[in-house]
């Protein structure tokens, strides 16, 4: 056994996440490592929070970047609030909506699934008839952003109806967050999850998450105590608080931290509204350049997601051959269907820092190159 | 809201981890993120498999690093063993045990625990004592290297009894991997996991883990499904199994698994023996100089671990202020005491990229005079 050091070739990340990472962030994760328990740490993540509230756009007390993947912020939501036998309403449109299905049977709560077809989004009338017909659900939980199919949902139409129903809204914002209008006080989303390594550009590996005062409230009157520990917010709550000891949870990813906070003043930066704009300039000239060649768009115009991008595979072309080619010829990588789409569709990520002109550019011109070398 | 690039300063992390990280670690973080199914990255993960299999001394072909701390690594080990009405004989000697005494009760398991006192290793005879009194226990569960009190436990002879009561082991190596004799194949270790920011000098937020061909029995053939999506390791599988076509789980934090498969590269390069032996080299430097400034030791001289110094705080001397001072003149970081300890110790931590001559020197004269500003 004699290995070396891996030294990784520069990619044009245009998949469904990692996405591309700036110089400066990439830069941020290099710094020194210092305590967890670091005043000057501490002060940091005081920062951090006050950044994730702006994206999020939220005075949420409790809002932080949990350490570990959005996965995990999913799951976090799911044991925190539900108990088993507590109903909860969940929208399906895609592999993420499954997921929240299985995170729901694995607490012993009882999923009432809405389905939608993939590639749509959530049907709004659907939900409403489910809330009506189960008026003791107590949670209502949706993906805004699929990942899985590029649809966009109306997050804000159903937290309204949540809100009318008297449940808690649950929200998968991983890829959305930073890419699409996101509003958490203005809609009332009560749990919401991110990642770090979509639409904020920053390493893979950590989940901003935020709850509403309604959900906390929930937490700290839970009947049962919450299955997982290392996903107890209860517990890291005391680590988070900004008011004065912090008490020891676990130790946070300190690096990958500086990460979040450097690409999250990137965001202050160039404004959220800018930094939503950005995402659709270059949806709206991707879009364009696909049309050309011929390529169809999985999602209607109107429920599409700009930073996802889930097109079909045009007939006759091979699926595997045309990305390895980006990516051997090119460095270029584009995304695989998943779920049903798996063979059938690409997808092609437009991400915070990924989201630039030359990228759409690039993506465009190789696309047609490689496609010619298959007819 | 307008906030800055964060730029922390060098400090020397001599508490109970993170520890100090390498230049040559910290470098390879910056480099450009690639996707997490990119066939490089897949061939670097299977690198670092083999590295990792080093570093615990095993054949496991279950041997990853877990994408969360190591607190996440230990609810792995008991959420994918451990099902609710299962007999788990807990050590507790510390924090860490009593976290494991959490981990038990929240899965709905029983746990058996056996005290030891704090500051000792754990006692091999009330271990014999309470397999023999509870031959229906499923686990025998003990921290090798208790990060709360430094003491070291002997991993061996309670792997050994494990064996012979048919019990499968699992062990908190989260600061003992790396800096102390570990063999986890030739004790028989069923299920281990670590902390990537202890001996081995990475970033935090990662955990190896290894699993034995019995363990992974165990999980395949469960009679109830695993809590936890995210920790079920059955899933996490078939991402980094070596053979075929990888599957989607969660995207990989990548950026910390190139400085991972980094500081792995400085342990292979190092060697195993040599590594553990420059920690007994520098904690022996330390535990001289001590004993002239008159500081007492919590663990017997048999018991302690190298890598973790926990000694008693000299009568009169103020806790917050020594370590204040030593942080905001010096860069120097010690830890405080934990649990029973709070207040009443300091843990100096040896660690990896830490246990070096000069850092002993440091703190022994930094020390000095920190006390002698309250004399």
């Amino acid at each position: 056994m004699n290995f070396q050091s891996f030294h990784p070739p520069r990619r044009i990340l245009m998949g469904p996440g990692p996405s591309d990472i700036s110089p400066e962030v990439l830069a941020s994760l290099s710094r020194p490592a210092i305590g967890h328990l670091d005043p000057l740490f501490i002060g940091m993540m005081d920062e951090l929070k006050a950044l994730l509230q702006y994206a999020f756009q939220t005075k949420n007390e409790f809002t932080i970047a949990l350490s570990a993947p959005g996965s995990a912020g999913m799951e976090a939501c799911f044991v925190n609030l539900v108990e088993a036998g507590d109903k909860v309403i969940v929208c399906r449109n895609g592999v993420f909506g499954d997921r929240m299905v299985q995170n729901v049977n694995r607490i012993g709560g009882e999923a009432i699934v809405v389905d939608s077809p993939w590639g749509r989004a959530v049907e709004v009338d659907k939900v409403e008839a489910a809330l009506k017909a189960n008026p003791e659900a107590k949670f209502l939980a949706f993906v805004h952003a699929e990942t899985s199919t590029g649809a966009l949902s109306d997050a804000k139409a159903l937290c309204a109806l949540a809100q009318q129903h008297d449940c808690l809204s649950i929200v998968d914002a991983v890829t959305s967050l930073g890419g699409v209008e996101l509003k958490v006080d203005d809609w009332g989303i009560d749990a919401i999850y991110s990642g770090s390594q979509k639409c904020l550009s920053c390493v893979p590996g950590l989940s901003p998450i935020s709850f509403s005062e309604k959900a906390v409230n929930v937490i700290k009157n839970r009947k049962t105590q919450i299955q997982s520990w290392f996903l107890d917010q209860s517990l890291v709550m005391s680590y988070w608080s900004g008011a004065g000891k912090r008490s020891y949870h676990h130790t946070a990813p300190v690096n990958s931290l500086y990460g979040l906070h450097e690409s999250l003043i990137h965001l202050q930066n160039e404004g959220l509204e800018n930094c939503w704009a950005r995402h659709q300039k270059q949806h709206e000239a991707l879009a364009k350049g696909l049309d050309k060649l011929g390529i169809k768009f999985i999602v209607p115009k109107e429920e599409r997601l700009p930073q996802l991008n889930a097109i079909y595979i045009p007939d006759g072309i091979d699926d595997v051959k045309v990305r390895s080619y980006l990516l051997n010829e090119y460095n270029l990588e584009i995304g695989g269907g998943l779920g049903d789409f798996a063979g059938k569709a690409w997808r092609i990520g437009l991400m915070g820092y990924t989201a630039r002109s030359e990228n759409v550019a690039l993506c465009l011109t190789t696309l047609t190159d490689a496609l010619a070398q298959q007819q």
